[in-house]
């Protein structure tokens, strides 16, 4: 039986310490109710990194959800489309009737950053923060294909236009590329405006049977893969081998190519994971993704338009929520209702985030899903 | 389809710094897949609470189980067995083949406690920490079933003896009524040998398809529900209602009664709540749980033997490994592994786990599993 996600809803993006992650998810939940005619699911998926335990089961008391089955999943960046891709399973094996996906994320309160892993961990015992290890990939993807910095600076520079259409975005503008390249130096060759922000927000969405509704955005596929084995010495920079692999098999579940998609939200959270995940979407072939940028291929307006919402870069990257934030923003655009910065005629879109992934491995997970058509 | 386990494995259990999760992960999985037999699985749950993210896939990576997906879950205590509901409930409806389920904790390293609510929370706000909450469910049942404080401590007496018989139990000992009673209080009219310990291990086990092979152990039934709103207006105390509904549905899935159970692993996080979890369980009436303890039923060479493994009390609570370490003593009495501690003949067994619920709702998940037969 195939799901279909029957509403969306999220919070605004941004730093908002005053309230709790309950509050957060309360809102999304509602919204996402609401937005589906329902009022009951018969499951929760709750997706977070760093949320308090029980995060979920206290905002869903206060909508009346209680009694069904409430899991809550951490799966890094990827956590939110975990959730996602887990609440479609169930609804596509028919374990469970409707169900709620949610992410939720709290940074403010309780993530004391940076992200760091293990000292266990080989990497970790080197310090290395996320922005060093995307670093890493960026110079080693400039020094491998030719890529500029001003090429890096201008996925940002897309990202925050695309987020002034978005008034639930975290930091929006019009900046320039000298702008960008002279913020902060944060890794080089990352600078802070090429680094997505902390952020406080949930977002969530009901997903069901398919029930003939012309509202309802049918799921034409779901993968969640976790990496192979990684070391520098590996053909392709991090992040690219499980994000091809993911691409693929959801590809091939949705009987699809990359180029029927009409509009994706992909894990920009640093300007390089962008280039990079485009071109293991497909998109482009290696080294070809900043390209896409340049071109126009991929801003508002051309041929395959990434992160209309303003991604990770301009709308936040509250980790956990960040996956739900992303399919919200694609069930909009299938509908029609993206107001300004609507893709015209949108018929099938796609989702991709991927998570962790730094010790060893090519990513602790990854999700790409389609929808619509 | 209806799952089977085919192989468990578990660490020691206790203070253990000096390993990292991975490296107890590592462990309990390289156990779990050498007793069941096989090198790969199709999908990985993982159980923690506090957990650093990415822990399951570090762990995963050095048996070579990379590229499946992997999700880790978190549902306060329950974190352990809401993993293997997940894995059982995808082997039986044809979703995966082979899932292991793990559960990680390493509390020394991860959780600086006391384990408090939010502060957005009321009893949160009243500072009130797990042992507080649980006191005043232990003070409420006392007043109003005349249950006395030497009934109380004579759990964690038969406890700490069960786990003389379990090598790898944190705890295990020889004691008496009133050396329990003696020991320093905690939070009235709980004494600190009345309450678990903070643990560090892990305990996996691989799930799969029935296969005729008279080593695994099938389940007969998985549940898992979260809590009802809860206040301490409501007619059971704390932690009742959420493991009585969830037991219920369990026996009416494996089709037995409470009475045709041989062995169970509960929730004993602190004394008073084995005796809760008894009764909500039906091995007796409201209020008598603690005679059951009294009259030796559910020791070592009685009827109904709950926590042979020494439970919480004495084996220790690293919280999200205790619901795969719960399994696992329940499997190996049911292949008759269980060496000194072994429930003679026994056929049925039972795991519950209950976990967190303190702001308004009665429990934020509970899991029961029936295993054998």
């Amino acid at each position: 039986m195939r799901a279909a996600v029957y509403g969306v809803g999220t919070t605004m993006f941004g730093k908002q310490p005053d309230k709790g992650g309950p509050e957060l998810a309360r809102q999304a939940v509602y919204e996402a109710l609401a937005d589906a005619g329902v009022d009951s699911v018969d499951a929760v998926f709750a997706g977070t990194v760093f949320g308090a335990p029980g995060t979920a089961q206290r905002a869903l008391q206060t909508v009346g959800i209680t009694e069904v089955p409430i899991v809550t999943i951490e799966n890094a960046c990827a956590s939110g489309t975990t959730a996602f891709h887990e609440a479609c399973s169930a609804v596509a094996s028919g374990r469970y009737g409707r169900v709620l996906a949610l992410g939720i994320e709290t940074m403010t309160l309780h993530f004391t950053g940076p992200i760091l892993p293990e000292a266990t961990d080989a990497d970790g015992r080197q310090g290395m923060a996320m922005p060093s290890i995307y670093a890493m990939s960026a110079a080693r993807y400039q020094a491998e294909h030719g890529v500029t910095d001003e090429q890096l600076a201008l996925v940002s520079v897309k990202n925050h236009r695309h987020g002034t259409a978005n008034p639930r975005a975290q930091h929006a503008g019009e900046l320039t590329v000298e702008q960008i390249l002279g913020s902060r130096m944060i890794a080089d060759p990352l600078t802070l405006l090429q680094c997505c922000a902390i952020s406080d927000a949930a977002a969530a969405a009901v997903v069901g049977p398919e029930r003939g509704v012309s509202r309802d955005v049918p799921v034409r596929a779901t993968v969640l893969r976790s990496g192979k084995l990684w070391d520098h010495r590996t053909p392709h920079v991090w992040g690219y081998d499980i994000v091809r692999d993911t691409a693929a098999a959801a590809y091939e579940q949705a009987g699809i190519g990359p180029s029927d998609v009409d509009v994706l939200e992909v894990h920009d959270a640093f300007t390089i994971g962008e280039i990079v995940t485009t071109e293991a979407l497909g998109l482009a072939p290696l080294g070809g993704g900043a390209e896409l940028c340049q071109s126009g291929h991929t801003w508002l307006g051309g041929r395959q338009p990434v992160n209309p919402s303003g991604g990770l870069l301009s709308r936040g990257h509250p980790l956990g929520a960040t996956g739900l934030a992303q399919l919200a923003e694609i069930v909009w655009q299938l509908r029609g209702d993206a107001g300004g910065r609507q893709v015209e005629g949108a018929r099938l879109g796609l989702v991709e985030t991927m998570g962790g992934g730094t010790a060893g491995v090519d990513g602790n997970g990854c999700v790409v899903a389609i929808l619509g058509g």
